[in-house]
C-alpha cells in the first residue's frame, strides 16, 4: 500500500472517524482506524461497536487531485497517535507507505514509522438490510437532533429512555425523547416517506455524535433503517448506529389537550430571566424556580435560597390568558426547552400547578416541549 | 450604603478580585468579596490569605460618570454568586443598596436580595512597610513572568523552589526559577532600581495570577517589597502576595561558561519538530527525545517507542559549531524553554551529553534557559 494525500483532507476525514473511536473498548483493535486505499480513493473506518463511522476521500473532487494512489492496500493504525501526527505534519503533502505492517508517514523533513495491524483483524461492518429508507436535508436532521436529544434519560435504569423514539404516523415522522420528568417532541413531514410504517429507538449518544458530523447545509442525508441498525448516509460519510431494543412507552397520552392558563412570551427574554433566577437556586442544588401569572400581562419568576438570598424577575408577557397561576419547576428543564425553541415567541399552556405543562413556538406546531412541575407552593 | 454603578465596570473589577478568591479557604469569610464605597469610588477586596487583590473603581474617569454614590458604606458578599449575578444582569445600570446586611441588587426588572456579612469581619490588609521600591512597565512584567514561572517546581518537597527568585545584582534585576531539572533566568535593567539590594522569592502561583491581571501595555507597575510581602501597584489594582521564607539556592554555578558544541537554529522550527517527535514519546509516558548534530548543518531529532513506532525529524540549522553531539532530554522541558524564547533564532550551547545545556536568544542575552539531559545513548 502506498499513496500520497493532501493533509487537510486526511485530517478532516480522520476527525469524523475519530468521533466513533474510544480508548475504552473491550476489543483493542477498535482503538485503531482502518484505512483502505484503492484506485477510487481512501476509506477510513472507526467504531466503538455501538457507532461505526466510515468516511471516503475520493482520488479527485471538482477537478482537484486529492490522492495519488501508487499501490492499493489496507492497514489498521493506532487512531489517537495517528491523528495527532497528521494534525502536526509540517506540510500539506503526505506520503503513506506500508511495508510488512510498518507504516511510513512522510511529510517535509518529518518521517514517522508506525507499527500497524493487519486489516483482516477489523470487525466486519454491520450489514444493514434495506428495510425502510427515506431522506432528510442535513440541516433539518441537525435541528431534529438538537430539539429532542437533550431530553433523553441520562440514567441506565430504563435503557429505552436513553434513546430518541423515531416513529412514522401517517405522513409524519414523530421524534420523541423523555426522561420521565420532561419530554421533547418534534414532528416532520419528509418529502419522501418510507413505504411502510416503522418505529425505532436511536441511542441519544449516537445522535449527538451524528450531529457533530453533519454539516449545516441542505445536502441530503439518506436514512436506512434495518432490524437492529440505522445507517445515515451523507455524501462521503456513512454513520451506523445500533438501535435500542424494547418498546418505547406511549407518550401521547401524557400531553394535555385542554389548558387553564396560556402565557405568550418572548422565549429569549424568559430564558434570560430564568437563567438569572436560577443563580441562587443552583447554589442550593435543587435548582427550582417559581413562576406566577396573577393578573395583567406581567409574569414573575422568582427563587429563594434561605442561606444566600432571593431573586425576583418581572417579565412583560405578550399575552396572559385564563386562570391565575403559581407553579414551580426545574430551571434547567425550562432552560433546555427554551433553548430548543431558540428565542422565538412561545406559548406556554398550563393545566394547573401540579399538571404537566407544554411549550410551543407561536410560529409552528412542529416542536412541543413538556415539563412536569415540582410541588413547592 | 447605596450606589448606582455601570455594570461593565463592576464586572471588570470583580473579575480581577475573583482571581484571589478561592472556595477552598480555612476562613469562610474569604469566600466573600469586600465592597467599600465612599465619595471617591468603590473598592473591592478579595483574598485567599496568600494573595490579596484590591481593585478601585473611581466615581468618574475621563469625564465619564461610572458611579453615583448615594450613601457610603461597606459589606461582604458571597463572591461566586455575586459575580455570576453581575455577569447576567439585564441592563448596564445597576443599583446596589444595603439595609441591615440585606443587599438589594437591582437592574432593569431583575431584583436580587443577597444576605451579606459585616465588613468588620474581613481580615485587615497586609501592612507593606515600604522597604524596597522600584517600577517596571506592565508588559515587561508580563514577559518576565512568562519567561520564568513555568520552571518553578510543582512539588512541595522543597517549598522554596515553588517560587521565582528576584534578586538585585548591581544595576540588574535577576529573576530565576528552577525545579532542579531545568532553570529559567531573565535579567532586566530597570530604569529605576531600589536604593539597596534585595533578594526575595515570590510564589509561582502569585505571579501566574498577577500575569492574568496585568494589561499588555506600557503602564507603570510599582513594586514594593517588604519583609514578608510584595505589593504590585498598577493604576486601579493593588496585588499583594506573601513571600516564601528560606534561602534560595545559588544557581549561578550551575550555568556552564564553556561550550563544546553550539547549534544555532530557528526556535519555532525546532519547537515544531520537537513537538512532533514527542508525539510518540508521550504515549510511552517518558517523553524523552534524542537530539544529534553529527556533521553538516543538519540536526536530527528522533524518538522511539517500541510498541508504537519511531520518528525522525531533520532540521536545517543556521550553524553548527564544535564537536559532534548526541544527547537526550525531556521534550516538555525543551518545548517550555523554546516557548519562553518565543520563536526567535536561538543558540544552544552544549558541554557534552551528560552536562546541562543552555538556550539563549541570538538577539539578546537577557533570557537564559538551562536543561539537564537524560542518559539514554
Amino acid at each position: 500500500m502506498k499513496f500520497e494525500i493532501m493533509r487537510d483532507w486526511l485530517l478532516e476525514g480522520l476527525n469524523d472517524v475519530m468521533k466513533a473511536i474510544s480508548q475504552k473498548v473491550a476489543n483493542p483493535i477498535l482503538t485503531g482506524v482502518k484505512m483502505d486505499v484503492n484506485e477510487k480513493g481512501l476509506t477510513m473506518t472507526g467504531s466503538d461497536s455501538d457507532i461505526t463511522i466510515c468516511t471516503f476521500i475520493p482520488v479527485e473532487q471538482d477537478g482537484e487531485q486529492i490522492i495519488r494512489v501508487i499501490e492499493s492496500g489496507s492497514i489498521i493504525l493506532q487512531a489517537k497517535v495517528f491523528s495527532e501526527i497528521v494534525r502536526k505534519l509540517p506540510t500539506n503533502d503526505v506520503t503513506i507507505e506500508v511495508e510488512n505492517m510498518q507504516t511510513h508517514i512522510q511529510s517535509g523533513k518529518s518521517e514517522f514509522h508506525l507499527i500497524g495491524s493487519n486489516s483482516d483483524e477489523y470487525p466486519v461492518l454491520p450489514n444493514v438490510k434495506d428495510e425502510y429508507r427515506f431522506s432528510l436535508p442535513s440541516d433539518l436532521m441537525k435541528s431534529i437532533i438538537k430539539e429532542t436529544v437533550f431530553a433523553v434519560s441520562q440514567q441506565e435504569t430504563r435503557p429505552i429512555l436513553t434513546g430518541v423514539h423515531w416513529e412514522t404516523d401517517e405522513e409524519k415522522l414523530v421524534c420523541v425523547a423523555t426522561d420521565s420528568h420532561r419530554l421533547a417532541r418534534r414532528e416532520i413531514v419528509p418529502e419522501m416517506m418510507p413505504e411502510s410504517p416503522f418505529s425505532v429507538v436511536i441511542p441519544g449518544k449516537s445522535l449527538q455524535e451524528l450531529n457533530k458530523i453533519l454539516e449545516d447545509n441542505s445536502d441530503v442525508v439518506e436514512i436506512v433503517i434495518a432490524d437492529q441498525q440505522v445507517l445515515f448516509k451523507s455524501r462521503n460519510v456513512l454513520f451506523y448506529s445500533r438501535l435500542l431494543e424494547g418498546n418505547y412507552p406511549d407518550t401521547s397520552r401524557l400531553i394535555p389537550s385542554e389548558y387553564k392558563t396560556t402565557v405568550q412570551v418572548n422565549g429569549r427574554k424568559l430564558l434570560q430571566a430564568i437563567d438569572r433566577a436560577s443563580l441562587l437556586a443552583r447554589e442550593d442544588r435543587n435548582n427550582i424556580v417559581r413562576f406566577s401569572a396573577e393578573g395583567g400581562n406581567v409574569i414573575e419568576v422568582s427563587s429563594n435560597s434561605p442561606e444566600i438570598g432571593k431573586v425576583e424577575e418581572l417579565i412583560e408577557a405578550i399575552d396572559v390568558n385564563g386562570e391565575d397561576l403559581k407553579i414551580s419547576f426545574s430551571a434547567k428543564y425550562m432552560m433546555d426547552a427554551l433553548k430548543a425553541i431558540e428565542g422565538q415567541d412561545i406559548a406556554i399552556h398550563f393545566t394547573g400547578a401540579m399538571r404537566p405543562f407544554i411549550l410551543k413556538s407561536m410560529e409552528s406546531d412542529a416542536i412541543l416541549q413538556l415539563i412536569l412541575p415540582v410541588r413547592t407552593f
